[in-house]
């Protein structure tokens, strides 16, 4: 018989599926093709992107030119623009704003075929760096209120360029999803004056299951709450709210855990399409306490159907506990 | 430049390409193969599937044999199961419960490649009229607080059978989107002493660039707010609170209007996958005024990425007004 969990942060059920468990080799394979040709974020096509608004490349080489390690450009295509100011209008019963925020891409490696896994550990933590770097200046733009960053991986997941690319989207506003969860922690906070994450975190080091490693500043663990068959949150084990305010060592403890975590998935889910989303505070606004950032990571294995757009219930096929126990193994 | 729009009823905005709106040509075309061979749903294989609840049959034939128009049989596969009674409890943090439900199949028609459009016009108000029936007699138990009505069709809506079926799932909670809908509309209920939904098909109609088409009892539209490039509503003209408040006139006209909606969309977007659901009000709980209910048509032209799942934003590459265009000139 399925259960039905609930997530006490959202207050979203999900069904597991624990008399049946989905096995990695049931689900259906999505190949994961890189076709040669040109690329416009390989070494020798910086002139195809908009100019690099930051870089980490060799002193003797020049802008928008080879001679980088990770480079970050505005996206060619972007779903928000930065120029302007927001003006927010009624239509009738509805609001409008205009597009304003900022769309960036983070190239992760001049390698087109050099995803995290690939890559070694001193590259791995100048892309998580290059992340933080972003959001601590993009934090100084005062019209911005959440920094989203995430990646698509594989064309089931939504990626349209298969070079190693992370997106990040600055946003005038806090996004409803971020919004309900941040509402969810700090009202448990203001009731128990505790972060619901770190409970978490101690309710999951106790019951050990679902925990796929600990280091000295992270967990990697399959969630009670999985919305998704092997979906893995990476969380720093001390209370820390914000993704920026990582010291040297945890960055680079984080890169050798994502890079590690993503192995594992690569390898026991046959090389998936997958997102994954870094979960943090909001910026320019009020500081509240109780929330604590964190990665999700999504392989898409499953598709969305009615049932979940219907209701925000999620079926979740393999139970976080088998999940772990796979990843574990690997 | 992009548009945000704010859908007011759940507070979400949407991203609206408006400058350089997506073509139907140009989303990624899905083939949609009808295999033959073993079908459960097919006329001579009732066997193969749970006994029927309901049926609509020639009286000269025996239940669970040929001779049905429209059959209804429980999912072989529940994701809930209808015995025993609800057990919540809670485990350290979380809130867990046994997974107790319905999960019914409506099979539309024992003809393996008819999908809604292929079938005549008597056919379709059959299905539609048995809709109806399903949630009228699960309405009954009062363990049930909601019933989600939802068709999958094509692979990557999540179907996993190809004969013509729509799925019925009874819930004991109301499900959180749910929730978020209703809250919307009671909020503006009560405020306004107005229905949202009524407010928006008045300006619809005034703007009328989104409408498809009007009868004497439903409008379909594409809303001012949509979520997903091409998305339709169909909605009763007239306030009204639950889809099995129907009369059997309107159910006669929303069926050629749901297969009249169905095909253009299948002509205009090369026979694309879909999801449809049915946005009802709950039941067994106390009555509170200001839900409208409707039909979502949301067709699956392009892929939920890392943005949407992290936001709860949704990029809409087609404005529905330019949407409703193409949609109306079919």
């Amino acid at each position: 018989m399925s259960e039905l969990r609930r997530d006490p942060i959202i207050e979203r059920w999900v069904i597991v599926d624990t008399d049946n468990p989905t096995k990695p080799e049931d689900f259906e394979k999505e190949e994961i093709v890189y076709r040669t040709g040109d690329c416009p974020f390989c070494y020798g096509n910086e002139a195809t992107t908009p100019h690099e608004v930051e870089v980490i490349r060799d002193p003797a080489t020049h802008p928008n030119k080879p001679g980088w390690q990770v480079r970050v450009v505005p996206n060619k295509f972007p779903a928000l623009q930065i120029e302007g100011e927001i003006e927010r209008r009624g239509v009738g019963l509805y609001d409008m704003s205009n597009g304003i925020g900022a769309h960036e891409i983070i190239i992760q490696t001049p390698y087109h075929h050099k995803e995290i896994p690939d890559l070694e550990d001193y590259e791995v933590e100048n892309v998580i760096a290059m992340y933080c770097r972003r959001m601590n200046d993009l934090h100084k733009d005062t019209r911005f209120k959440y920094i989203l960053l995430f990646k698509n991986y594989g064309p089931s997941a939504g990626a349209s360029l298969e070079h190693p690319h992370t997106q990040l989207i600055a946003l005038p506003m806090i996004p409803k999803n971020v919004q309900e969860e941040l509402d969810g922690a700090y009202k448990y906070f203001e009731y128990r004056e505790r972060c619901i994450f770190c409970d978490i975190i101690r309710q999951e080091l106790q019951e050990k299951e679902r925990i796929i490693f600990e280091s000295k500043y992270f967990i990697a663990f399959c969630p009670f709450i999985s919305k998704f068959p092997f979906e893995v949150w990476i969380i720093p084990k001390k209370h820390q709210e914000a993704y920026c305010m990582m010291n040297q060592e945890q960055i680079q403890e984080l890169a050798k855990m994502l890079k590690n975590t993503l192995q594992r998935i690569k390898d026991v889910l046959y090389n998936p399409a997958y997102n994954f989303i870094v979960h943090t505070s909001p910026i320019n606004v009020e500081h509240r306490e109780g929330y604590h950032w964190h990665i999700e990571i999504m392989p898409k294995l499953t598709r969305v159907a009615g049932f979940e757009w219907g209701t925000g219930f999620y079926v979740v096929p393999t139970p976080p506990e088998v999940a772990a126990k796979y990843l574990k193994q690997s």
